[in-house]
């Protein structure tokens, strides 16, 4: 199959206090200094956003170098290897990332949002609504990571609960 | 703020049964003729997919034209205008799309899904796990569809259960 290329381009910037290190899943903090900034000739595309608890923020993965590994072996997995479309590694073959946040408030061209995973200065490239029927799966499941050990313990690291080690 | 153009690339291509019509969201259909093929070079990041019931299917939306407007009118909302990005329409300034569908097989570089509401030939993205703890937001909400006078018909819209006008 012949390769394509497609171009995307930066809508935005996300905010974090995260310069040197990032958690590798959203950590639920009650700090406010999280939040996205819009490009100003998107600001009218906000509007009503405020009214959905959660949104998807996907983003351009800025930091992932290198090519990407077809079988990972993701954080705290001790060692497992699985396929990189059964991670969450941010090296793909198309760096896009994808988090579900809590939308806290819309201000302007600002989002205020629950704590993400990502570097400060991340390029925005899409928001999303998250929407009820449509997104939320109660049958969803873990599905390898049923397999590990230390389940419980990743369980905490994966709803970003702060806990000691 | 300088526009940067990321480039991004098909790493496989989504077969489904709509060539010329679509439907606006997945149709959760008993048919088994919804499929992903995935170049040859990355069948190996498939391993352990299967173990998931639920996935994200991230897609290049290559039917949407022209520039994407900031304020749109949902199909079955009836006229009502909402900001773009509280919307699910695929024309956005990055046509990005993204489906969580169920994961019924992966067979070699075959990935058989339930519904997705993408034209047959559609340009795969990215497939990420949809894992319970972390996509699974029970106090999701409706946001705007809240709204509406007939957010309940517009509600098995969302769900794909088929029914009659």
């Amino acid at each position: 199959m012949k390769e394509i290329s497609i171009p995307f381009k930066q809508i935005g910037t996300i905010q974090t206090p995260y310069y040197s290190n990032a958690p590798y899943q959203p950590v639920d903090t009650a700090e406010d200094n999280f939040s996205i900034a819009i490009n100003r000739e998107y600001v009218d595309g906000l509007s009503d956003l405020w009214k959905f608890n959660y949104a998807y923020v996907l983003f351009y993965a800025h930091k992932a170098q290198g090519r990407a590994e077809m079988v990972v072996a993701p954080p705290w997995a001790k060692g497992k290897k699985v396929g990189l479309f059964s991670s969450r590694s941010p090296s793909r073959p198309n760096p896009i990332g994808l988090s579900v946040v809590r939308i806290k408030d819309v201000k302007e061209n600002i989002i205020f949002i629950s704590g993400i995973d990502v570097f400060n200065g991340t390029p925005l490239l899409d928001i999303k609504p998250y929407i009820k029927d449509l997104d939320n799966k109660s049958d969803a499941n873990y599905g390898w990571l049923d397999e590990l050990d230390n389940k419980e313990h990743l369980t905490l690291h994966i709803k970003g609960i702060p806990h000691e080690h």
